[in-house]
């Protein structure tokens, strides 16, 4: 079975005997996310989401129906040893909870397992051993770098190398946990020294996680063809940047305090199994362009390895929140716009030996269109500040202010499939201390 | 109690009823680091290091005579615990195995404790959560920017910022596990596209690790005059690098492949209280230079801030070991040649609120002298391979080869104290897949 194949769990015909999830919903039987969470008072503990609800796995395997491998690993507190496991036997925990929640005869045994999830709180799925972040949004990439580079905006490496580098996974955080703004250095152009005070350009990066789950050896590398089976699935990520401290601090090894104060992301892990209708072809590389390296080409990963999801970004300020008013969509675009797929990635990064492990993040880095209406930061929306927005109720942004809340969604599309979510990620911005 | 006092614990007179401790050792009982080892087919423990011999912590706190609050955490496979203890609990922890290894008293009961450290593994001394390598050695800064950037070698932050980047926290060895030589893209000069395969120009790194103890909340900066309580100890540190990966690779986010398929660190730590003997002024820095931003400067920092450790790089090639004959010195030289302290390198990591935590490693870069003798990794050696070095039997190396073993060393002396070492940090490079 292919990364790529659907199966009954994809069926469109399927609904859940959980109403909620039936129609459009993040969270329909098609899903079926992991996530970690508590209900009021109690211990995290593994769930999974379905429509308006979180079924806990944990009681699920003590009423001794779950007779799958993942039984085993259904009282862990992080999703670490599930993400592991192998694909079947993750595929067959999958079956098992499309079974119980799409027949009604399994109702009156489960229902009781489920929480609103409106009363839960969720947590971090896994714990992240090591968290790395791409660069893989050409338009993006281009973009910024006409403004930290405008004589040198993609350098010669770009197309030829999946650009990573790693972050900082101690301060990643779920959605809803507010994010303080951070102190830092920070050389205006006109100042003959370095000023040390809160960022004046605090920014959020639109992007896709990736979760790993099979890990590999020290010194072994992942073939392209085998990378899919690497990931277990995937989530929204808010790669906040103070865009200062970036540009005073980037050169010559890499950003660092203008990334690592926090990074927030989406709870639930989409596993890869869910996004197998979602499979789409690679663009095909511009005229011009260079073919990836061998080690990085696969035709099944050119056919297959990019993913229909349309991300969004939406912004919540303090006087909008104050008057009940919605949040303001600042961009929309597709997935599609990455130049290496999520293989690719995997790939490169374990190509000189490097040993990724279950519950590792990785993050594309921000996915942006070629225009303005799916650029996935305010630093490409305002143009580096200098041409700032207008929202709706006539407020003004060239960066994230305080009280400011920016939400990150995306949805999975594709002919003949139940489109799916990948939850929120969400964020406040706190003034700095 | 300040973390540059000595008490006696440090005093010269003191000697080890454990015979190998006394005289020319990298373990006198002043030292008294601890690490993580296995005896023979026995699973990880905490122990610590007395010459020759491991003194076996579990099977201390069993004996029920270890009477101080890291009883507690005796029986972990870790040091994370430990290492996290304030430092007050530490320091009890250190007056009692000084006490009882020093106290014939306690020979009878104690001795049976050891282990032979050659018999046992030593292993990583803690989970590593998050690693960062910082760049604060300027005369290898210097030396490596005029490589990679002649016109331009010292960038203009790097005499306020403490310049790091986040490393790979998974790939990281003790002293002792091979480094396999590893593949991945490098794009040379005449070639008009990057080619993939081995690296050309494997490289060492000499540098000194810095242990994490106490760690800060997310959101919550480290006071330059408390960053010396969140420093639990010290190691050395082989940041093996390819030094033709990183020049393709490393614009515009820093170094990655190039650097995190494999770092060594010796297995000891070398606690803060044991090194506080060895405390020194920072040199001042040269005329022009600019004082360190206020968030950055303190009057006990600079008098005590610096480490008055001499480091070694030697080399042992194959044939070398073939016929028998000893490592060759590539290098000796202080590490005061640190432009940063370690305090500065902490308060810098967290002043933007970044949360460092009890493990977590942090690496000061290259520590170079300004003269040939003193430098930290062939790249300066041998001149980007252009000059390379000979050796005394008549071998050469412009990088490292296959079969070659790296050994650091590292000794802390000062007046009228009994010097200490940091133990080896070791690694022999392993042919290519």
């Amino acid at each position: 079975m292919t990364w790529w194949t659907t199966d009954e769990t994809h069926d469109p015909a399927r609904s859940s005997w959980v109403a909620s999830a039936n129609g459009h919903h993040d969270f329909p039987i098609q899903n079926l996310p992991f996530g970690v969470f508590s209900a009021k008072g109690g211990a995290p503990r593994i769930g999974v989401a379905i429509g308006d609800m979180i079924l806990d796995l944990r009681a699920l395997a003590q009423t001794g129906t779950l007779e799958v491998a993942a039984a085993a690993v259904a009282n862990d507190i992080t999703l670490n040893a599930l993400l592991a496991l192998p694909q079947a036997e993750q595929r067959a925990l999958r079956y098992h909870l499309s079974a119980i929640l799409s027949d009604e005869a399994h109702r009156a045994a489960v229902e009781p397992l489920l929480h609103n999830a409106g009363d839960c709180t969720l947590h971090l799925p896994a714990r992240i051993g090591d968290y790395t972040d791409f660069y893989v949004g050409i338009h993006h990439a281009n973009n910024v770098g006409k403004q930290f580079r405008p004589d040198n905006p993609l350098l010669p490496n770009y197309k030829y190398v999946p650009i990573g580098y790693h972050g900082r996974a101690s301060s990643i955080r779920p959605s809803g946990v507010p994010v303080r703004r951070p102190v830092g250095q920070r050389k205006p152009p006109e100042a003959d020294t370095p000023l040390f005070g809160p960022t004046a350009r605090l920014d959020y990066e639109l992007e896709l996680g990736v979760w790993i789950g099979n890990g590999n050896a020290l010194g072994d590398p992942v073939a392209i063809a085998d990378a899919a089976q690497h990931i277990a699935g995937f989530c929204l990520l808010n790669d906040w940047s103070a865009r200062d401290f970036q540009a005073w601090e980037y050169q010559p090894l890499g950003p660092f305090l203008a990334k690592n104060f926090q990074s927030t992301i989406s709870p639930w892990v989409i596993t890869s199994h869910a996004m197998a209708p979602f499979r789409t072809a690679q663009p095909p590389r511009p005229e011009g362009d260079p073919a990836p390296l061998p080690y990085l080409s696969s035709e099944d990963d050119q056919a297959h390895g990019a993913l229909s999801i349309t991300l969004e970004a939406h912004l919540l300020t303090q006087r909008m929140r104050d008057a009940g008013e919605a949040p303001f969509r600042l961009s929309t675009g597709p997935a599609t716009n990455m130049y290496w797929t999520v293989n690719q990635i995997v790939t490169h990064h374990a190509s000189n030996g490097c040993n990724l492990t279950a519950g590792d993040l990785l993050g594309t880095g921000t996915i942006s269109a070629p225009t303005r209406e799916g650029f996935g930061s305010l630093l490409e929306l305002t143009t580096g500040g200098k041409e700032p927005i207008t929202l709706p109720n006539g407020e003004t942004r060239s960066f994230v202010e305080d009280g400011d809340e920016i939400i990150l969604q995306a949805r999975a599309t594709a002919p003949g499939a139940v489109s799916i979510g990948l939850g929120e990620c969400r964020a406040q911005v706190l003034p700095a201390r």
